[in-house]
């Protein structure tokens, strides 16, 4: 079979993490490699909507040093978006509008890095493709720190924010036991709004019982504010202190967000739940009901792009995604996302091959943690989780160090190539 | 002069730090070496109040490896607290307690670990030895992250905080950037009631326009909502997104905290003001008044015992006020408190000294951020800023990581010493 030829556009969707550059280098470097295939390795500012707009930018232009950057370079350095595109079968013109783009630069293979949203436009885009008999190849590349892709063993991301929460709670747990007559309980807020996957990670730090956390909350096991202060009551009454990770998600049995329980609740400027806020509703409940002072710690973004202690395992798994996806590609691969397979089912006998899943499969599923992954009263993880994470959180990235002390992150120059279809009016 | 011969105490106190352990090392090493002087090297459980309830522990029980360890291991491994003593005109009670359980144990010399609060202990605890005519030595330790003693060029625990937080609003920077189409504004906040030392740390990681934090606050300039607004319009025409650092302590000009003006403010459970809530207050100003989206970050606890960052300047540094005590006690000192002496002035020539401040002086000192430190408009830092805090953010420390990839911290075993003074009545 002959390889089709023309040039390859890569594009980050969602939000970002201390990897997915890693993926980006992975595409780039791979496909740059391949010149007698793809005639051009273009970037999309800003995810689709680079696309929607002809932002477009010649990676052929970016210094070898630059693209190798990328891989300890966190956030997505060429840029990112949460634009949703339209149910194809209601509104074509977004994607029309792709083909179009496309089109106008000979553009035949699309690398798109993200999650589920990301899986499914790059599935809706190609289906398309395939009606306007225009040939189009799609390979997804799997990135999301909630480790939520169904198809996929874990996902891209999850590995470095799992080792940084983590240890940011065994920080947090060693400061509670030194200044417990003071400061009695901590609750630390973590990501992970449908899927408990971050705040089960904190439990790794756990590895004695005086270790933190001493309790973790997550999404897919109900709340119960009264279990809650039963369960901060045991752990005073064993250790004199109490430091819990919460997933920002987290629900009461009828489905409400405890974050609005407390009355802080309130909606962002967009009319989006606004889920911050569950660290305080925590920290009522115990001043109110155990009545020991109580102090809230919220990560928030810094947990999502700490390159500056991410794990090696999932930095180069990010990066072997990314070249799986232009070898596929190369293979004849269409309609795909690369997925992560495990091998080996000891924590300490870990290997991890790459596989394929359909993109239309990826769209459609979501994956929760395993309720026997957590313990039975549900409010810290059991062996399997374990088993299941460390093997993600191993070894330390090399980032390089400026004279001023702080990490030297890259950045693109990002050449843009000329416009050729008139602009999109939004 | 001959020597006194005695055992010696080592106490921790206050808000922990990344580096707190790193100068009880550098007083427990050298004491343990002069086995000829100090006939016993004792650790006091949670700080004074240790010795107030005679819970002390024998070092010398420690294996030499853990106690190596506490050079990598954060938080105050031999227990803190935030015990304020009564004024010694008003209330002698705690104080004769102190030396009670001295006299009880032939502890002639005090070395305690702390901010202004212990130095004036320990200044007043070897007042009213001297009275009692208890020969007794005090030596203090700086230390604190908020950086705010008199008397030293800076406190250790300040360069693993700034280096710290300097390098997660750096992340969180690259974060906004990569998403500034969804996510336009980001709210970090850091600690720091009185000083602005932390905040204005994070600026350091502004080295191009392009680069977070766009804008700092902090406690010693009052802040202006119509300022802060402007500040952030003008943040969001030049570059579509706006990061921005701020300590938690930064007031109105009537010298109201910003964080009660938006109606969130509460008191804790002991009645101290919670300024945690800055980060909501400064979010909606931003989402009513500029009307773009404001997310919110709060690092709490988790900056301050972050050794998995620290700064190998800071941690050498502490080590090394430690070893500094004991030689000044060794020396003949009493009274004093080891201070950090710059030598050279140029960021890249810099190295450090030590030297020695009377208790009583530091006691009664605050050092808050010149106001040169800051640009005329208040919101970022100067040149002269950078040149003062880049030398004290230099270098990493090296730690040990487990093999569930986390790092692998000690505890002491703390060996009671049996008590022989009647327990204290509370």
């Amino acid at each position: 079979m002959a390889i089709m030829k023309g040039r390859c556009v890569v594009a980050q969707s969602g939000g970002p993490t201390a990897v997915i550059n890693a993926s980006a280098c992975g595409v780039i470097q791979t496909a740059l490699a391949r010149g007698e295939v793809f005639t051009g390795v273009y970037g999309a500012y800003n995810g689709i909507l680079g696309v929607l707009e002809e932002d477009l930018f010649d990676l052929g232009q970016e210094t070898p040093q630059a693209i190798e950057g990328l891989k300890r370079t966190p956030a997505a350095a060429l840029g990112s978006c949460r634009y949703k595109l339209k149910d194809l079968s209601k509104d074509r013109v977004d994607y029309e509008r792709i083909l179009e783009v496309f089109k106008a630069h000979d553009i035949r293979y699309f690398f798109y890095i993200g999650g589920n949203d990301s899986m499914d436009t790059a599935d809706k885009v190609s289906r398309l493709a395939r009606e306007l008999k225009y040939d189009l190849v799609a390979i997804g590349v799997p990135k999301t720190i909630d480790n939520d892709l169904a198809e996929t063993d874990h996902c891209p991301g999850y590995g470095s924010v799992a080792k940084y929460v983590a240890t940011a709670v065994m920080e947090a747990g060693r400061d509670t036991e030194s200044l417990y007559t003071a400061d009695t309980c901590n609750v630390i807020e973590v990501m992970g709004r449908n899927a408990g996957w971050i705040a089960a990670a904190t439990g790794i730090a756990r590895r004695t019982e005086e270790d933190a956390p001493h309790l973790i909350y997550l999404p897919e096991i109900p709340f119960s504010a009264d279990r809650f202060v039963a369960d901060v009551r045991e752990c005073l009454k064993q250790l004199g202190r109490c430091v819990v990770a919460v997933g920002e998600g987290i629900r009461d049995a009828e489905g409400r967000f405890v974050s609005e329980m407390g009355g802080s609740f309130s909606q962002d400027s967009f009319g989006h739940k606004q889920l911050g806020g569950v660290a305080e509703a925590l920290q009522r409940i115990v001043e109110k009901e155990v009545g020991v002072k109580c102090r809230t710690n919220k990560l928030g973004l810094c947990q999502r792009t700490a390159m500056h202690f991410a794990s090696l395992t999932d930095r180069d798994e990010a990066y072997r995604c990314g070249q799986a996806a232009v070898e596929a590609a190369l293979a004849g691969e269409r309609c795909k996302m690369v997925t992560l397979v495990r091998q080996g089912s000891e924590p300490y006998n870990y290997c991890c091959g790459m596989g394929l899943a359909d993109l239309a499969t990826v769209a459609n599923g979501e994956k929760v943690l395993p309720r026997e992954y957590m313990n039975e009263a549900g409010n810290h993880i059991t062996t399997a989780m374990r088993d299941y994470a460390v093997p993600l959180m191993r070894g330390e990235v090399k980032i390089e160090i400026g004279p001023d002390g702080l990490p030297l992150y890259v950045r693109l120059r990002r050449q843009m190539v000329e416009r050729c279809t008139p602009l999109r009016s939004h």
